[in-house]
Parts: structure tokens; C-alpha cells; sequence
């Protein structure tokens, strides 16, 4: 059997336009677009598996349970990383964006088109959620838990990140020898992260997990623990990624950057 | 120690026939068989593990949790690619047979034949389960949950198969890069599908895996819903592949076609 | 720094012995013990962890629920393919042993000495938990659940382990594709099997998994169950693999021997 | 794009000094560094997780069950080896650390170092959690269970570190078959092994992660337990190993050793 149209990813545009220079550009701007599509598509994912858990723990009178409701978000990013990773790198989160960029893996340009879009695919999350239960179980929101405090929740959320920074960045700088395993290390430390940690700040580790629910919900009082304590606990992990494995790697960049041209 | 009998899959019937064209007629009439196999049988196990948890715990008084009666069906599915993922491509489900051709993965000519296998797998599933324990746990039909009604389920089935196929088209156009480890993907989406929506709908996400419990239980009442929506999610999911992607793949082609000549 | 001592596995006899046919026996008989012994570690490993989840479960007061019973035996068969599948090809379960046979990846001639070495692991494993425990929860035995009755045991018996061969087989036939993914899919299966059947038999799809708590707490009324339906499973598997890929492959034999020359 | 400061690691300082013998010494001065930082933060993070799961359920009233606090650890130990098994080897562990020496896979030159790095980073881990939460739930000590006993505890600890090492230096030596799935046969062993077992003696496995709980809360009662036991069944597989496997191979040395020159 022959499938005369099946061949490698290439856009047709090429071939059409005679000139090189503004084809290249069409070119890089539909690339561009297909990141901005995937992060926005994969965060969306993330975001309406994580917060939606516990919307249909509320919704179904507790049939979820809190290992259920931390190991499938984990579950999610492993087969998102699998089925586009290639495409954005698979990113789904500001502070990952953010840690590659300091760790010199990813271009700063590129930075505020993914958190735009990240952004973007969290909103649609909770709002699917708020269309589909209304403000059922906060809306998903993860917030400091019982007689925690903001503080100690802050501190929890800047280890869990630097945990899961350093698992991200050190599987992709060491690429040639982990392989696509990387997928199941960042999923199963986001899984093991709420199963142990989840009661004290919501193990969120996001910025934008932890916004878009807020927003959609009108109660953005504790975001900006979620907020600091992701990015502070990222950029902690580039200080440590450096000390273990010294300069930023090509197998760094491709893991970030994805493998578009 | 020799192994004069052992030999790589080769259909003897080829060296008992000097019309070339005739044999190669007939191999391919073989192959065709074990295709159909192969889908009877994996979506025989699909069907009879996920309909048959519920149909368990109502016969051991609760003994099957939530949690246990999702994660089995998924990993049923990734040992179901791993061992027969080169023979018929291990679709399992009419939405992924009928999303592979549609992103041109996948020959229309072999869509019937594969939509019968899973339907008589499905089938068998079921039977065997009403044999051994007749109707208990409504045979393990999925329906929308108590308070959500038909619509919500409806639109819940569309997202998690667009989820699913995402997971299934985009880890089969990246085989060069993935490797097995889409089995992980596909079947930890299936897991986690369950683990955050099940009292939804289900999370069915195959028209197979609730018509065959449904007609063996003598209600289609809501069978509509899980034949629409999977379908529906599935196309999506082929849209989303297009815009991430691009054309289709040779890789996506093998994985949707199995490795059979 | 230097490792002088540091080579790849080769018996120094090989270098002592100026007679090289009575060299080569000796290796041979070297690889065998090797081999028996990891039959019989690594089954012990198994009954061990299957049997006394249930033994602990009772010692504890029921720390140890069904599911946490039925995955972590599961996950003891992917750890021992993985540290010494190559050793044996890590059968540890007659019915695989036979199955393999059967399919001829495997020599009949080594069939007795693998069963052997499986039962005393086994039963070394049960008098171990004997001594530990005395005979709290049965010894971790298998019996029919409440309510099914022999015969329904015994079908659930061999559906299972048709499940589990063909995966087993299935896996192995394809090394080439699959690489060492196969201990997640066989692992895995093992572990879903329980999460969904077990009440129905224990799913113990291993008649020496079985016959060891067995014959230490006294009570072979139901052993027959455990040997019948494994082995008939088996068999089945072994015909559905004919269809499924043809003629065994060497590829199989490699994964059922083990790579010890 | 272009980043011109991306490249492998190596350190600049090798091109500043012309004294070739001076650089190389300063060389492995700073790659002993790395090692130590590895072995110090990843051992902080195995035992957060695995004594903090107990202090968090206990702050939170018992919202982490006990299947959620023993698979987290293993999750984390195959995270960490994932994303930096290739600097230290990622031990973790005393008693992996001790074995990987006996069995000739790691210099004994290098144990007291890591024996240094790994107890500062669990008693930092210990300390960590002290300052969040008080001694809540043992502050997450492993001590012998309701009616078990010392010896029988002893003696558990014994078989698990067995069956842990087992795996460790199996998979360690075939590395060229099993590739980066160690870390799922190590972490899947880990979490195994408190599945079925942890009721009786908490599945350590490892002197630091019971030494450091039990230093900051004042109690060294039976820690001896945990020291004692790991150590015997990590020396009692490494005599498997050597039946299994015969001499140790580069494959192991270089998984113990970690890739740094």
C-alpha cells in the first residue's frame, strides 16, 4: 500500500514561495505557532486534570480520592511531554519556562509568548470547569491547608519546585542518556510530590495551575504564594543544576527548545 | 544448543506454492487474519477488564476501589501494545481506528474489518462476563454519573478522547524519538482519565467498551453518548495533530498499521 | 583509576584447565547452578512479596489493602526481570517455564531443573514467612472468593494467565522492538490482573505461587485450581501466539533462555 | 539561534592553568565537589519525602494513607537517579554505597566521602522537617512495628535490603541491556517493598534515612536496627551477585561511579 502524502513535518509554504529569506520567515512564524498552540493545549490538559480532580471529588460526593487526585496530574504531564515535547519542549508552566531561560537553555524571546500562552490554556481550563460545575471545590484551587499558615506553605512550594526543576533540568541536560525516560521522571516526581506534600500547600508548583482558578473563582488572596515560591524554587534549582553539571548542554537546549526548526 | 525450528515470522505456505502472486496473495489474506486477531483478542481483554472491575466489586461487596478499577484497564492497554502493537497497530477502539485513517495513518479499506474485530471482542467480552456472574454491577456499562446528566457526559467523553487520541496520534508520529514508551503514554492517559473524571461519565472514551456491556444488559439507553463523543473527540484530536505536526508521518503510519508486510 | 580486576563474566576456570572439552563442561554446568539459582531467588522474591502482603496485611490489622497487595507483587516480577532476566530469563512460574517450552523458545531438557529450583524458592519463601509469622492469613494462600465456587475460580484461573503468557510471549518475541519494556508489560499485567480479579481467585496465574502456602499451612484441598488453570491458560496463550506471529523467534528463545552461553 | 556559551560540561578552569598535572587535580577536586553536592541533595530529598509523608500526615489528620507514603519515596529515588545518576551514581544509601565497594564496582577510597555527603544531607532533611512541623509523627522515624519486636524486624530489614541491592547491582551490571529502566526497577523496589512490608519494620532499607529522624528527635533507641540490618543484606547480595553474575563488569563500575572523568 502507498500513501503518496505522508512524509516528514514540512510545511508546503516552502515550496510554494520562490523567495527564500521570506519563506524562512513564514517558516519560523508557523513554528511559532504550533509552540504556542501546544503549550497552550498541553497546559490546558494539565490544568483541567489537576484542578478538575478535585471539582468532581465535589462534584461526586468524594469519590476521588487525594492519591487519585495528585497521581493523575503527574500521569498527565508524562504522556504530554510524550505526544508534544518534540513540538514546545512541553514546558506548561511559567517557572519552567523561566528556569530554562536562566539556565540558558531556552532564548529569552521566546519567554513571554509561552507564558502568554500557558496563561491561555489555563484560563480555558477553569472556565471549562466553572461552564461544566460551576465553583464547585474552589474551582480546583490550591490553597495553604488547614492551620498551615502562608508562610510555611511558601516554603513548601519553594522545595517542591526546586525538586522538580532539578528533576527537569537535569534529565534534559543529560538527554543522550535518559532518552524519552525523562517523560516518566517529571511525571512520577509531580505524582510522588503530592503524595506526600499535598496537605499542607496543594503541591501546585505552577504559577498558572494555581492563577487560572483563582481568577475564575474571584478569590486571588493566597495566588501570589504561588507565584513566588515556583519561581524562586526554579531558579534555585538552576543554581544547583550548575553546580552539578557545570555548563548548560546542546541536549539541554534541544529538550527545551523542542526539535522545530 | 540449536534451534533448527526457529526462524523469524514467515508464513510456511510460502514455500508450498511456486505462483508468486498467489502466494503473496494468500500472505497477505494470512496476514489479514491475524490483524483481525489480534484486535478480537486485545479488545476481548480491553473490554472484559474494564467492564469486569465493576462487575467484580458488586460480586465481592466493594472489594475493588475506584482507583483499582481505572489504573487496571490502562495498564491493560500498554501490556496489549507491547505484545501485539506490531501486529494490527493495537487500536482497541473504533474512535482510534477511525482517527488514524482520517490523519491518513491508516487505510480506509481496513476500517470495517477493524471495527468488526473489536465489536465481536467486545462482544465475547461481555458474554463471558454475564456467563460467570450474570448482570451484578450493571455488567460494567458506563453511564453518566448521579446529577450529570446526558449532555455533560457528552461533552466530558469529547474532551478525554481528544486527550486520548492527542496522546495516541502524537506518540505515533514521534516513534523515531518515543520508542515503546507510547504504550506508557496511552495506557498511564487511560489511568488518569478514570482517576479524575470517572463519576462523570465513565471515562469510557470507546464506543466499544460500553456498547458491548450495554447490549449484553439490554439497555442502550445512554450507548449513544459513547458513541458520539469518542468520535467526536477523536476528530478533534486530528485536527489538534494537524496543527502540531503537520503532515502525517511514515512512523505514524507504522504504529497505526503494525510492522505485518 | 584503574579496575584491573574488573572484566566481563567468564569463569577463570575457563583459563585453568588445559582440556578444553572438560573446560567447556565444566562452564556449562556452571551457567546451570547460575541459572537454578536465580529460578529459585527470584521466585522467592515473588512468593514472598504475593504471600506475605497478605500475612502482614493480617499481622497488622489490615494495614495492607487489596490494592497495595495485588500491585506490589507486580512490581517484584518487573525489578527481578530487570536484575536478572538475562541470567535465566526469569520465568519464576511453571506455567511460563511450560509455555515457553511449548513455544519452543525454550529446551524441554532444562524444564525439570527450572521447576525444581522455582518450587524450593517458593517454598523456602512460604517456611519463611511460616517461621516470621506462623500461619496468620492463610500463609498468603490463594483460594476461590466468597461465593464463586471451584469452577468459577478455576475459569478466572485460566482467563488470567491467558492474559499473562501471551503478554510474556508476546513481549519476548518481539525483543527487537520492545527492548526491556517488557518487564513493565509483564510486570504490569500481574499487577492489574489482582486489581481487578482478585476476589474472584487471588489471581495467582502460578502453581507454585499457590502449592508453596499450601503445603506449609496444610490444606491442598484447592492447589489443583492453582496447577490446572495456570497450565491450561498457558497453553491457550501458546496457540494464540501461533496466530498472532507465526513461527517462534529467535528473539524469544534469547528472552527465555537468558544469555548465558 | 545560536548559543555560543552552550557546550558539554567541562570545567573552564582546565583551560586557564598551563600546569597540565595541577589542572587535572583541580580537575577531580572540583568533580569530588559534584559528587558530594549529588549524593548530599539527593539523599535531603529522599529522606523529606520518605519521613516527611509521615509528618505530613500526621499535621494533616491523616489525609496521606499508607500506600501513598511508601510508593512517594520510591518515585523519588528513581526521579533522582534520572536526573543525576550519571554525576554520583545517586547511592543515596549507606548500605549501596558499602555494597557497590564490596563488589568491586566502586573505589573504597571514595565511601567515607559519601558517607559524609549522604548523612548531612538526611540530617538536613531531618532538620528541614523539624522546623516546619515539630517532631509531629515520629518526625518520620522507622521503628519496629505493634508486636513485631526487634529481631523479627531486624530481620526484615535484612530480606528487603537484599532483595534492594539485588536489584541495585543486577541492573547496574547490565547496563548495556537495561539502559536508563534501573531507576524504574529501583524505585519500583523501594515502593515495593513498603507495600507489602512496611507494617512491620517501616522498609527502610537505608541507615541514614532512620538515623537522621531519629538524631532530631532525641530517640536511638533502634536505630541500630536499621544500621545493622541494611548493611548484613546488602553484603548477603552482593554474594548473590557474584553467583549470578561472576565478576563485576565496567557497566557496574560506570553506574556506581557515576560519567564524570
Amino acid at each position: 500500500m502507498e500513501f503518496p502524502h505522508v512524509q516528514r513535518p514540512d510545511p508546503t509554504v516552502h515550496q510554494r514561495v520562490p523567495d527564500g529569506s521570506a519563506t524562512f520567515g513564514f517558516l519560523k512564524s508557523a513554528q511559532a505557532w504550533r509552540r504556542m498552540f501546544a503549550e497552550a493545549w498541553g497546559t490546558f490538559l494539565l490544568v483541567v486534570v489537576a484542578a478538575g480532580a478535585d471539582v468532581v471529588g465535589a462534584q461526586s460526593g468524594g469519590a476521588i480520592s487525594l492519591g487519585m487526585k495528585v497521581v493523575a496530574p503527574g500521569m498527565m504531564v508524562m504522556a504530554v511531554i510524550y505526544f508534544m515535547g518534540t513540538v514546545s519542549g512541553a514546558h506548561l508552566n511559567p517557572a519552567v519556562t523561566l528556569a530554562f531561560a536562566a539556565r540558558r537553555n531556552f532564548p529569552w524571546s521566546r519567554v513571554p509568548g509561552y507564558l502568554v500562552a500557558q496563561t491561555v490554556g489555563g484560563i480555558a481550563a477553569a472556565s471549562f470547569l466553572r461552564a461544566m460545575f460551576g465553583t464547585l471545590g474552589l474551582l480546583g484551587a490550591t490553597t495553604p491547608g488547614a492551620g498551615v499558615g502562608d508562610l510555611r506553605a511558601l516554603v513548601m512550594e519553594v522545595l517542591l519546585t526546586t525538586g522538580l526543576v532539578s528533576t527537569i533540568l537535569g534529565t534534559a541536560s543529560g538527554a543522550r542518556n535518559i532518552g524519552s525516560n525523562a517523560a516518566l521522571a517529571v511525571g512520577g516526581y509531580i505524582a510522588l510530590a503530592g503524595l506526600w506534600a499535598a496537605p499542607i500547600s496543594g503541591a501546585s508548583m505552577n504559577p498558572v495551575r494555581s492563577f487560572a482558578p483563582d481568577l475564575l473563582r474571584g478569590d486571588l488572596t493566597t495566588t501570589w504564594i504561588y507565584v513566588v515560591g515556583p519561581l524562586l524554587g526554579g531558579m534555585i534549582a538552576v543554581g544547583f543544576e550548575w553546580i552539578l553539571k557545570g555548563k548548560p548542554t546542546e541536549a539541554g537546549a534541544l529538550a527545551a527548545q523542542g526539535e522545530l526548526k
